[in-house]
């Protein structure tokens, strides 16, 4: 199967490359920006791609909505095969996608998404056949996850943290995704919708690593306790929750032994119990050995990631509370219920009884709002 | 697709149970013992299930070799998919089962013969179609597992910990297999032959759990290391090196977070980098649920975990080396190249410089036939 690959960036070069040593998959044409069709099998017009009845399918790496969308949609309709590692795609129109999919006979797959080069979604889109999945989520996002352990394990503060990750391609110059949470919860999203049959698009939580500091880590330290960024998604009385926030884990923690950039994805069965799997959640490599598996899959049969029941809709964590650790003003510390806590300066650092998700997200938007800081961390039950 | 399932036992129950709630799949016949067929559906013949052109798979989950064989090879010829849990039966006949279902257009997967729950040989077998396998392995075995953590997180001695995990069903009556490393051994020849295309059946060296004592846990602890059982396997100059043996690992590694009957395989791409999962190693749903995967596997398209170019041969351990934690009769501690030694009444314990593989496990052997106590574990390179 020819395989045309859009986009020539870090991710497309590694699917390039992999196309020629991949059983049963072969080198097609690259789209790349204009002007920069440089080599003969480089070219700037979809259209090329779309209409060229030797290519049987679409490697979309290019990222962003559109014209990431339009193009897939496109190829859909010529009944191309899709496979794409462009998770703010799939959030926004992975539905509609997959809809297209089926009625042109075609496939849709983006393991590649979420994870990294984890097969996450490809094993969870299995085990839904058979299985019914209660939980699901994990450490998500590489270039929070190398942040959070080189504060914690090497001692940099959040900037030097950010510049090191910069240095080595984990982050981007504008990190936003993933340090505010977006990222991972465009992963979530994914997950919920590949094991529960719904994209949550509405109703969710999510706080990054931004208020994260060296005084942090070190109080954590102190404690016995590690910071991780997780994501988490599971079966609500009324649909699904969904949402993305730092846990503070004891040292022995599986989470904890995940390092630098690596990935950490779990989802729980009812008869499989716990499934885990860890891998480096960036970079070229990792990325594209993940768009190959997907190709293979198709090879293989594979079709479908998402369901024909798939539809989005609003998460509902308002069953979802747990113990907090917090640093915040310490004029605000009544404002929570207070199990423990103690003075750092004009900051009290808190252990809260149970707290609803929503409540502590809100408290944190409120006091924020007014100019305040505040970190927070789900502990664990 | 109508399922017949071969056995009735803790898995075959399973698999039975859950064919009743899987997309695609139904009940079909179940094979027992003469004279245990007490229901309509129960059939004590094998023939009656080879020659019912309802039935469209086989779940063979009796194990042992005969008549697991004989039943699978005609379930096969007649042109049935098979599926099996049974690692003894994949070691000794994988290769010729896999020629059959190539021949017969039939199916032929494995992955619950290895990491019971875990999904690895499906995605070692997808990800060997577009990477290459450097190296693979990990604790493949729950029951040494959950012994090993009981002994070092509880304090149990060996026949403590054996008599829990048999009273909570992860031991059989008789544990050899697993102790011995034998299962964990048959384990890792499957994965050399989906990851390699190589099944090793000769030249592996194989220790188990047997010598392992609760001063040794002690001990271990007081220097801040975790024992485990790990199978291991590579590509070796000559062709592959697979063997199992104790490892003692810095409490920090991923391996130590591995707690009670849990397993934790690994393999490791060039491209993908190194991918871990992990998951209940044993138990009637866990591993009913790896059956239910790969029969969903089937209806996806896949036909093979075994290339048709996969054959037998001699595993080659000539390359592999490490420093190892030796505890013997003092008297015997200057047939290791001692890198440190101190005196346990009238034991040494060695850390020496690498020793090779077959060096050591020789060693062991040796005293063992003199009548001497060793226990030995490798060390992190």
């Amino acid at each position: 199967m020819k395989v045309a690959v859009l986009g020539f960036g870090t991710v497309g070069k590694g699917v390039y490359e992999m196309l020629a040593h991949a059983d049963g998959l072969e080198q097609g044409p690259v789209l790349v920006r204009p002007g920069k069709a440089d080599e003969p099998w480089k070219i700037s017009d979809i259209n090329g791609i779309v209409s060229d009845v030797s290519v049987g399918a679409v490697a979309e790496v290019m990222g962003g909505v559109e014209p990431a969308f339009s193009y897939c949609a496109a190829a859909l309709k010529a009944g191309k095969h899709v496979v794409t590692s462009n998770k703010a795609l799939v959030a926004a129109k992975g539905i509609e996608l997959a809809a297209l999919a089926r009625e042109h006979k075609a496939a849709f797959l983006f393991s590649a998404a979420c994870g990294g080069g984890v097969p996450f979604l490809h094993n969870l889109s299995l085990a839904v056949l058979s299985d019914r999945i209660e939980s699901l989520g994990g450490i998500l996002n590489g270039t929070t996850n190398y942040m959070l352990d080189a504060m914690q394990r090497r001692g940099l503060d959040y900037a030097s943290a950010l510049a090191d990750a910069q240095r080595l391609g984990y982050a981007e110059a504008d990190p936003t995704a993933d340090v505010s949470g977006l990222d991972a919860l465009r992963k979530i999203m994914l997950g919920c919708a590949v094991g529960f049959g719904l994209l949550p698009v509405e109703g969710l939580d999510c706080e990054g690593i931004e208020s994260f500091s060296a005084a942090d880590a070190a109080d954590l330290k102190k404690r016995g306790l590690c910071c991780r960024l997780l994501a988490r998604g599971g079966k609500s009385a009324s649909g699904v929750y969904a949402y993305v926030e730092p846990m503070a884990l004891g040292a022995s923690a599986a989470e904890c032994s995940v390092l630098d950039n690596f990935n950490m994805a779990r989802y729980r069965g009812v008869n499989s119990g716990d499934i885990i799997m860890i891998g480096q959640g960036a970079g070229r490599w990792p990325t594209a050995s993940a768009v190959l598996r997907d190709l293979s899959c198709i090879l293989r049969g594979e079709r479908a990631m998402l369901g024909a029941g798939c539809v989005s809709g609003k998460a509902d964590n308002s069953g979802c509370a747990h113990s907090y650790y917090v640093r915040l003003p310490a004029g605000y510390a009544g404002r929570l219920p207070v199990k423990e806590a103690w003075r750092d300066g004009g900051d009290a650092r808190v252990i809260t009884e149970p707290v609803s998700v929503a409540d502590m997200h809100a408290l944190a938007a409120e006091l924020r709002g007014s100019g305040a800081g505040i970190f927070f961390a789900a502990l664990e039950d």
